[in-house]
């Protein structure tokens, strides 16, 4: 029944672009923002400029992280503060994270209501009971830089955009001298009682309001300011602070509660009321600063100085066409839905964080100018790593620097003096394992990137690889792997550092460094050491040497991995496939290994540990909702069979990237399992970022144009690709044929072209001998 | 007992200076802080330098404001966190307020200990069940700048000093592999579970620790950061975080109590641990910033850039001779003390509160750069807007000017867009009534100082008379007083906005606003409203304009009147003294009325609600230990009996200002009670500051001279006074005649000489006509 509703909604959608000439143009029109945001995608379907630090957005969750001390689970599916299925809406916050599988901000919840005052979200069940309103589907619309909805409670139209600091919102409201504007302060995601360690509202004057929340969550000290400006006057104002004050000093003097005009508290909520006429609208600009109120004024100021809603949400939709032009895509319009989504996700996060003069806060809680570059903030680095900032090096270099940058300056704040591992506006949040900002840095670095300093970069990857107090590296380094006894996952860590390693061995060598290129070379190679023979898999060790058991290689959570079981994980050896393949008993082996991972079936209690992938989101043993396996499918061009990675690669594509709010197989993870599906669209994939080497699958787009920074484009091309001709035939680059199993990143950014020839029928002879294999250890 | 013991030990002190020449320039061995420091003074002994925003003072208290909900009385004894008699120290803290009657900071904690590490302070009594130690009083010794006390559960010695924003510790410990130094984060004044909404500590290296804690106190949100070297590397450290933390996040990754560089939490105690040889001295250096840790790093370099305990010693106590040679007078050892210690205790506030840069946190949270002047905080205006600002006025007109541009700023920063009634380390704390700012301003202006723009502080003496929702001041202008509906304290606030308004008249006609100063001398006139003819008490009326009754003058708690009863009270009419005497029945009856107020028996059911002054803080029904009545014994002046005001002066500087521990008999309320004391010494005293005049009463030193910072000297001169020569003869200004009972500002500042010849009978023809009375609204 939803997904009938929703085809309706999106086949309206579609019409409702009349001009089909300029669809190349407009290439927003695309993107669905729905798709995801039910079930495990956890993205949010609201309003924000590309790589914006306002995301507003629609929240449907109340739930909290914890009640009286116990987790609530359903907390889980809250990540991105909405699920499609949900029958009311609490409100619109300005702050999210997409695609997360962990969670926080939903900062500044923003409700219109008319009637009585009522401070309490109320239940999703149950609008009744609070501010918040049902609302139909048939009344939702979503695209780049604009949500809407009909807020049926109280005959509200909502109407959402939004600049990199800036909410928009449109409220048109119906005549009553009771309307309001509910802030809450309280409102957040993985919320919990006590998160809010202080927040104040200061109403400047009648159009003006400021104010700021300190938060305790997963970032653990998050300050967030904000301005608000109204498009006509507020007529009265107040608030409810909701917990059990001890000590007021002298404000008892004055009733906090009624238009006045410093509240402050740790659980505040406040209304602004207005009255309105028959279809009057109320616009709210919302400006966020993670500096101060002061900066968040400037912000405001600068972002939006006007009250043209129009304006701002075209503006924002040119900024999307400007970003998503990155790649000319041509291929069936259900294709480009999903491609150009992908890349809208892929371009949600990393986020800007900083004032419009560039002073930002730092990790250090200090503020801090960004000289000569744009300060980022969301780095789920253990996710994005992979291929989402493989992908923004590639297509976004400018920004991919500054990241890097941002890194750097994470690091010199850092008391650690590490990089981040998960950088959370100005907090590390530590989320995960490995190093990762280390291949983010070296892939950079060895695929041209040059805007940033490389010397300080390779002392900052050195530092984050010796920071013996981090998950066990300096039992990593002592027993060269980490044992069990120091980490009940030290397994997935060991072969993560391991990868790692390779990386800053690679950027060494670039850098003329061979010591460091022989040392780190060395570590990469501390895979083999929980490599056991006998049993074909990677298993946790212990100090003495001795294997952990039981063993059992599709169940070993708690027993030396995380996020994946032995299966998966004992794949993880990117920086050499073909060491790997051989420790598994050669090509031939290797192959029938993944075979098997394709195709075996999982008992049900295997999934009892995992919260974050659904049942569709697996082919087999193979699980593409979880990272770790990103890179397997591509694994067969080391067998000599590549065209069963072509097979997989379609496969994948074809049933975990569907145009439904519930088409994402697991969670989008800041863009990472869209960037694998617009790496793999194009026919190639970051199998080991820091090789240089892409690894070739197969293209499914008819035509893709690569429009680079540099003022070169590389046109991939696969004019017979179709979902029977998903097979290589052949191959030329530049127009002379390809033999290998791989393009150089060199061969990309400096333009060309690449065609595939495609066919029905597996090609078993092109990249099938070892001549032709990518990057290894043992041949590069 | 203990006042032999401290006479010993005040005995000891003196026979410490051996040089008896040098004593003239060295003006701090008059200066004794442990004068106030037991029972109801409320003064600190530890070591600041002059307004300087470090004050670092051992704290014996560990009592908090509240216990399950209830308010502890006793913590009012703490209100600056240490009672002379008290046994034990619980440790050293940097900020302090001098002689509050309510109270706040005590913000960062240190203690050195030895042994195991304990995390908790102990109790008062018992020592050994926490990190708070015994100390014998004869081994505690104080000086400007300087303190020291022997801890003897841990053969500690502990000495302290200070810069503006830096304290100085140095600990001589016992040979031990187990010595700490605890950094208690929950500790505070006037504290309560909750009070810390939240605070960090990051260990930057292994001599440098860095972090923050913000309070909910008596300030608001109070931000305060620091910065502390070590003088030799932490050879290992911990913390203890006495929360029940809900959610962590990826925190848990890590043991933070050990060796972790990064704390955080609402209730952190963290020790740094040594090893030290006999005798070694661990030494510390802690800045504060109220901006940032940058600032505090910023500040330790500035104003430390070493280690030499000694020098920083000297450097401060050279700071406070500068500032306590503004006077110099001749008086006997024992007056001079008394005359130096309060002078000292009228430097202590208020503080500069900005980094050497300029920096400093405003009103709205936001950072601001004092752009020409020295931030200062700490207003305790209902207090100190009577003697303490005219004082500073007088020998201090930069740091006066500059707290008026400190006032003027926090007027810009102000939501309410007032002046400060109590400001407090960035936060208005709204304590008492009145707008008192004004007065400051106003009396500062017309006394001849230009540092800040008179058009832009008129406009914000106009703004804070006339915010309406502050304390009654609607009802004020609508019902020409505070209704007692409105305001169970109207009367007391009716008559102090009145003067208030008669200092802005004053203001507005030395800028020619005849306009302003018309309607503001009308508003100061409505005093008159609530004089009670029949009664012939000042009396609280309720709207309808009926008296509130029944009617008790001496006890009219909640009845009218605050800190105060209305026999006291009804004699706040200091802009119009000759009024009220004519309101009272003509000169006569107003003597006979001052004349019972001083003599009367108070019986002790009239103390039941005051708990800021002791028996001994009153003459009669006279209080002392209360602000309402300093200007009172100056009030025969207008009755044409000032022999009586020679004589009350007299009485009350013998009997009220002690030099013991216990010797003030009230609050010294932030250095109010002292500059009482140097007005009245000098021989007249601000009745009514704005008006350009002070009262004379009676020198009680031989002589004084005033080496004003315009180059000038003004010499007061009493050859002749003794403690039976108390009585004014004659006087003579610049060697003429001088028949009049004041003084004006202008005469001082012009430089010149005043004389007086006592003697040991009343003069009653001197001064006794109303052509030589002071000021009054009928006669200016």
């Amino acid at each position: 029944m939803k997904s009938l509703t929703y085809l309706l909604i999106a086949t309206l959608g579609i019409l409702s672009y009349t001009n089909l000439s300029a669809q190349d143009k407009d290439l927003t029109q695309y993107v669905d923002p729905f798709i995801g945001t039910q079930e495990m995608g956890h993205t949010f379907p609201g309003a924000c400029a590309p790589f914006g630090m306002v995301q507003l957005s629609p929240d449907t969750d109340s739930i909290l992280f914890s009640t009286n001390g116990k987790y609530n689970k359903d907390v889980y599916r809250y990540c991105a503060g909405y699920q499609y299925t949900d029958k009311s809406i609490v409100g619109f916050s300005h702050t999210h994270l997409s695609g997360t599988g962990h969670s926080d901000l939903g900062d500044f919840l923003i409700m219109p209501t008319i009637g009585q005052v009522n401070y309490n979200p109320g239940t999703i069940e149950n609008t009744k009971n609070g501010y918040r309103s049902m609302y139909r589907k048939e009344t939702e619309k979503a695209e780049p830089g604009y949500y809407t909805v009909e807020l049926d409670d109280y005959k509200i139209k909502a109407e959402l955009t939004a600049t990199q600091r800036v909410g928009f919102h449109q409220y048109t409201f119906p005549k009553t001298d009771d309307a309001h504007i509910i802030l809450d302060l309280n409102h957040g995601i993985y919320n919990y009682d006590g998160k809010v360690l202080w927040s104040t509202i200061r109403v400047e004057n009648d159009t003006l309001v400021t104010g700021y929340r300190i938060t305790r969550g997963w970032a653990r000290t998050n300050y967030l300011y904000f301005a608000i400006s109204f498009s006509k006057p507020i007529k009265n104002y107040g608030c409810q602070n909701n917990e059990k004050v001890i000590y007021n000093g002298f404000w008892r003097k004055f009733d906090e509660t009624k238009n006045f005009p410093e509240m402050a508290g740790k659980a505040l909520t406040a209304n602004f009321d207005f009255s309105t006429e028959e279809n009057e609208q109320v616009k709210i600009k919302f400006a966020l600063s993670a500096v101060s109120t002061e900066g968040a004024l400037k912000n405001l100021k600068a972002e939006v100085p006007h009250f043209d809603f129009d304006r701002t949400r075209a503006e924002t939709k040119a900024a999307w066409n400007n970003e998503l032009s990155k790649i000319n895509v041509t291929a069936s319009n259900e294709k480009k839905t999903t491609f150009y989504t992908s890349l809208y996700h892929s371009f949600i996060n990393p986020v800007e964080y900083m004032d419009v003069d560039g002073k930002y806060r730092g990790l250090d809680h200090n503020i801090h100018q960004a000289e000569g570059f744009t300060n980022y903030t969301v780095f789920s680095l253990w996710d994005t790593y992979r291929a989402q900032h493989p992908l923004l090096s590639l297509i976004q270099p400018k920004r991919s620097s500054d990241m890097i940058n941002s890194m750097l300056a994470h690091y010199e704040q850092s008391v650690h003096k590490v990089l981040p591992v998960w950088s959370h506006f100005g907090n590390e949040n530590w989320c995960m394992i490995g190093y990762h900002a280390v291949p983010v840095i070296a892939d950079a670095w060895i695929n041209g990137l040059r805007g940033f300093d490389p010397e300080k970069a390779l002392e900052a990857c050195l530092a984050s690889a010796n920071y013996n107090m981090y998950d066990g590296i300096g039992d990593y380094k002592k027993y060269k792997y980490v044992p069990h006894e120091t980490s009940k996952v030290g397994a997935s860590i060991t072969l993560e550092y391991a990868y790692d390693d390779y990386t800053i061995a690679q950027f060494a060598k670039s850098l003329g460094k061979s010591d460091i290129e022989k040392e780190y070379l060395k570590r990469s190679e501390s895979w083999r050491n929980l490599f056991d023979d006998e049993s074909g898999y990677v298993r946790a060790k212990t100090k003495a040497g001795e294997w952990v058991s039981p063993f059992d290689p599709l169940d070993t959570h708690g027993a030396g991995f995380i996020e994946g079981n032995s299966w998966n994980y004992s794949l993880y050896v990117p920086q050499n496939v073909s060491g790997l393949a051989n420790k598994m008993g050669g090509k031939e082996r290797f192959a029938a290994h993944l075979d098997s991972l394709f195709t075996m079936h999982i008992p049900d209690k295997y999934f009892a540990h995992t919260e974050d992938i659904t049942r569709e989101g697996i082919m087999g043993g193979y699980v593409h909702g979880n990272e770790p396996s990103h890179h397997v499918a591509y694994m067969y061009n080391w067998a000599g069979k590549p065209w069963k990675t072509q097979e997989r690669i379609h496969k994948i594509m074809k049933t975990k990237y569907l145009n439904k709010p519930d088409g994402l197989c697991g969670n989008d993870d800041c863009g990472q399992m869209s960037a694998w599906y617009i790496f793999s669209s194009l026919g190639f994939y970051p199998v080991c970022p820091g090789s240089g080497q892409y690894v070739i699958g197969a293209p499914s787009v008819k035509e893709a144009k690569l429009n680079l920074e540099n003022g070169k484009t590389f046109v991939i091309k696969a004019p017979n690709f179709s979902d029977k001709n998903i097979y290589i035939k052949s191959v030329t680059l530049n127009g002379k044929p390809w033999k290998y199993n791989f393009i150089n990143h060199k061969d990309i950014v400096n333009g060309g072209e690449l065609v595939f020839k495609m066919t029905h029928r597996p090609n078993k002879k092109w990249g099938n001998s070892e001549d032709t294999f990518p990057y290894s250890n043992t041949k590069n």
